[in-house]
């Protein structure tokens, strides 16, 4: 018998909200399971970010791949007494036949873009709504906090210490994760460390230098234990007390060859702690050990500190990067663009979709700098769309690819080193100004010519829907 | 090989941050092992929170009895090249032997208490310390948020509909624990329905109506197969042609002796839509056609919506629920309080903690009603403490409970039904004042004499600790 914290292939298999059975049950009987395209996006951008980083869409490429109803599965809910046999052998039989098209894992986009775009027999395409959803807009919504940590830092380093602050067992490993892949340096969490190869930190805790009688026989245990790892929390009682304990233990240590790794502060004046703790290090001939700050950080405190000349050279973040504290959740869609070859389209007020299979085109610059992004019909040809764009683009990139076909991906697992480059890469090409922390300008999202005939004439169809 | 979306024993195992276990490593080599006392509690009020509702207990003590690292890893900690042999196999023979005192899941608490008190040897306690906080931390937001919803409705039902906006694979689990131990009638989670027993409710997706080529047929399909769950989507296009389409099925439904479920509001003016739904399902004879609404509510939403005289008979709560949006992670503690059985504190500047194990007496007026509550240490009398209470109480109960002892859990299991009933009480009998969802009064929350003197005496004695 499973411990309730795990989660196992029974509770992917039913990550379903009940409608998605009811309506496929109603599908299934009707017989409408021909192919659907579904595409996930996001409404709007969150407050204050200029772009968003796409993520979660190797973790739901997997899990499509695996997509089943298990016996046990099927048992709970033949136990509803909602739904006819047929249907749940239909279930037990079913997996995912179907394409997606989708950003790269680590790509920029922007509200109102496609981010994955699932086309398979309406029935598959319903019941992983839920699934894509939480996966893709969790990760997303971390890796873009990261990124704008990553960019508030300015070359120092960042660690990922939310794994506490974050919500359920789950979080911790797509946060690691996803911020890793922004540009984080590493993780606290074992687990997350173990299952992506992402490099683990650690300092010490509280209650480590409090279970010793005298702080600086603490920092001696430590440091004679794990001297490669001897990040030394100071501020257990008084911080700049502790700083000089630390100082200590530093030149003990350097008097054997060994380096002090660094000191931490967690609470109080970061910025007045990091100036005095500088001065103490420096003074006691410790100019190469570097100060590691944490407590209630995130980008806008991280840009004030480092604004404010405070000498951190890594920082902690925890809440605000782990549960995306400023923007906790996105306004993101699933939406059903497309069945039997025929583009639907919602209306419904203030959340209208836009109907058809799509493309984002995205035009650069001659320095590689996206300006501007068409969102287009998924036939249209690069070259014609590039006629659209207002200045003429050096380049246009489609930024949806084919990641799954007949159910199985296409390319090989990219690895998660390589994303992270190139989100890095991304990241440097990007605008300056999208990445202000505060009221960042709007990239310009526009929609090409042919998709806006489309949704010209589908709003009067579905309008029509209604008699 | 599990796909990962799974979250298996050894993720429950290496769930630590890594400086649990470097810490413990140092521990384990300097012989250090005694008993220790951690706390878990809350340092400040989450903004409008008037009270705080404890969750996630059930599930720490289960994994408490479970927690054991597992070959698999073992050899991943040995794959990290930083713990000695003997640790490791330290650690392959570690089981909880540890007791818990805790408040009831379900508990009303308030900030600068107790929720829960590991007394373990110091390693056993030390490791499960992200464990804890991510399990109590994101559990009590969540069940908090609920129960202001619970306020809000005021008798109307609620349905978590936050599956796809959590975050991550665990948290729908846990969010629809919380929410229906805090008072919501049910979830749209199939597999938390299934995990924990929960009503499992749910409507149709946009993507049913949109499937059909008239809304009409897709009302008629879905009422013929499901009846009994024939709460009709009435936005996909323009909402009010939608409830007049949903009043013809209704009718038709009432001459074959069927009732129809309810119509769905998902978009638009919902109080002015529930207005006019109302009025056209009264004049179809329809008046006993419950009205359902959902689209971004939250607490404050619903209130407003309710004092607006809008005719809503139950709402789907998704976002803000899942996520607790407007207090995604509260400012939770786990702090070594004593060891070797003596008393240790903290002195961080804002975060300082306070020594020794403690109980917390709350007293109750001759209404039943708690008005204040007093921390004292947890050998302190009931009656003792009683005498320090003004005015002096009609009761007073102590609210931690011992609930596991060497490493077993000594009641039985609580049925998640009667947890919720004694929530549902705790809250019938809460000040009203409490319970305003903005700016709520500040429960009286202080300290005993006896605890208030250890403060003093621990504070000289932990300024010492850095000489």
């Amino acid at each position: 018998m499973p411990i309730d914290l795990r989660f196992d292939a029974t509770d992917v298999a039913l990550f379903a909200d009940l409608y998605e059975l009811t309506v496929s049950a109603v599908f299934f009987e009707r017989g409408m399971n021909e192919t659907a395209a579904f595409e996930l996006g996001l409404r709007r951008m969150p407050p204050n970010r200029g772009y968003m980083i796409a993520a979660g869409i190797e973790r739901v490429v997997e899990a499509l791949e695996d997509v089943r109803f298990d016996p046990a599965a099927i048992e709970h809910l033949q136990s509803l007494k909602l739904f006819k046999d047929d249907f749940l052998d239909f279930l037990a039989g079913l997996r995912f036949t179907g394409s997606v098209r989708a950003l790269r894992e680590g790509a920029i986009f922007f509200a109102g873009e496609p981010i994955v775009e699932v086309s398979a027999p309406l029935i598959e395409a319903q019941i992983v709504e839920t699934l894509l959803l939480n996966q893709v807009g969790f990760a997303t919504m971390v890796a873009t906090k990261a990124a704008r940590c990553v960019s508030a830092a300015n070359g120092r380093r960042l660690v990922d210490f939310g794994p506490r602050r974050a919500q359920g067992a789950d979080a911790p490993l797509v946060a690691a994760r996803a911020s890793y892949l922004a540009g984080f340096n590493g993780t606290a969490s074992i687990a997350a460390g173990r299952r992506y190869g992402i490099p683990v930190y650690g300092t010490m805790s509280h209650s480590f230098v409090m279970a010793h009688d005298r702080e600086l026989k603490a920092f001696e245990d430590f440091a004679a234990v794990f001297p490669r790892l001897s990040t030394l929390l100071v501020d257990t009682y008084d911080s700049e007390a502790g700083i000089h304990n630390a100082a200590r233990i530093g030149q003990r240590m350097r008097e054997q060859g060994v380096k002090l790794s660094g000191i931490r502060l967690d609470s109080g004046d970061l910025r007045d702690l990091a100036l005095r703790g500088r001065r103490i290090l420096d003074q006691a001939g410790l100019s190469d050990v570097p100060i590691f700050a944490s407590g209630n950080l995130d980008e806008y405190r991280i840009a004030e500190l480092l604004a404010g000349g405070a000498p951190i050279d890594a920082f902690g973040v925890g809440t605000a990067l782990a549960v995306s504290e400023d923007a906790p959740a996105g306004d993101f869609y699933y939406k059903l663009v497309e069945y039997r070859d025929e583009p639907r389209m919602k209306l419904s007020a203030g959340k209208a979709s836009t109907p058809g299979r799509k493309q984002v085109f995205r035009a650069h610059n001659d320095k590689g700098m996206p300006y501007a992004d068409l969102v287009g019909l998924v036939d249209e040809g690069t070259v014609t769309v590039a006629r659209e764009f207002r200045p003429p683009p050096a380049s246009v990139s489609p930024m949806l690819e084919t990641q799954m076909e007949s159910g199985r991906r296409v390319m090989p697992r990219p690895a998660l080193e390589d994303l992270r480059a190139r989100t890095a890469e991304d990241l440097r090409q990007l605008d300056a100004r999208l990445k202000s922390l505060r009221k960042p300008p709007e990239f310009p999202v526009k929609t090409t010519a042919a998709l806006n005939a489309m949704i010209i004439g589908e709003k009067l169809k579905a309008e029509r829907r209604q008699e």
